[in-house]
């Protein structure tokens, strides 16, 4: 049997139980999930997670913040990048977040249960996270409006269903389906251009 | 102080025991809730909530259930109403998807702590209720495509964007926000007829 880790392991150990949080998280529910079960999982005692984390709460907040920075570092610069064409930039925009969605999947963890588990303070962390995102994306919009790229009757709700439409994807798809997950970003960035086509 | 109810009280107390479930589920996360704090706040014994339900499972299941039988029995008719074009069917199934989804919100117990917390024959018959509507709102797109009413690249992607679309509402929707529900449903109306527009 191997050894139990300790408070020496730093960094290494403290990647493995975000690691593992975020797997049972997504496979047993935030709420099933003790702070017990982790420390087993990962082989260690309690007391090691507890030198690493205040509580699981806290485990929660540090897999979401650095998913969610990872995806804006990723998505909002190229949306910000004026050189290139409204329309380029949300079609990229709509392949990147599919992928990252799809790639790092038990890291997604939202909805309720998730956001009630976070403190006011998490909460409002996670949010702004998330708005500077959508702000990107509405930005873009209202650019290619002015341009005459684009046309929408409401710049908001359009920036809503296409970020849904998007999120969507990640509850249905299947790697093994129909469609390889390049032909489904085809044809979404198709939807979207028609829903944007002036 | 309130009495203790007991059996005798039966469909009235059934009932009750679900509306309380739906609200505590939806405020704290259906882990978070035991049967315990469910019969402390109807204010009735464990004993005599398990003569109502087997297991806290059940009563996640006797809530989910109903909502999504209603919840086709109010859409599916209408979308398979052969005599109103695809087009009618379509913006009114739009409509009717906001209002429910709004309207019954604490029972829309989505997602995957719920999906993993019911029995493989709870969820295929969960699933099966969902693919109904699903199935439905495909069957006017490809009825609206052959009438050349509407144009689609591909119909199964344009079901789920567009279901994802309307499934995102719930989520953000405030009735004290910049449109009234009606005008929310307008604009979704006209960006789905964009999306399909030949």
């Amino acid at each position: 049997m191997a050894r139990k880790r300790s408070l020496d392991d730093g960094p290494v150990l403290r990647a493995e139980i975000l690691a593992t949080a975020s797997r049972l998280f997504y496979e047993r529910g935030y709420d099933a999930t003790s702070i017990r079960d982790l420390a087993d999982t990962v082989g260690i005692s309690s007391s090691t997670m507890y030198h690493h984390f205040a509580n699981k709460q806290d485990i929660l907040y540090a897999i979401i913040v650095p998913f969610m920075q990872d995806f804006d570092a990723a998505i909002v610069p190229m949306l910000r990048d004026g050189t290139r064409s409204p329309e380029d930039r949300l079609a990229q925009a709509a392949r990147l977040h599919v992928e990252i969605a799809d790639d790092r999947r038990p890291e997604l963890l939202t909805g309720n249960p998730f956001r009630n588990a976070l403190t006011p303070d998490q909460l409002r962390q996670t949010v702004a996270l998330q708005q500077t995102y959508h702000d990107a994306v509405r930005d873009v919009i209202v650019e290619g409006c002015t341009s005459g790229a684009f046309a929408t009757e409401d710049v908001e709700l359009t920036t809503m269903a296409i970020l849904d439409m998007l999120n969507g994807v990640r509850e249905w798809f299947r790697k093994d389906g129909r469609l390889t997950r390049d032909e489904l970003v085809a044809r979404y960035q198709r939807m979207i251009a028609r829903l944007l086509h002036p």
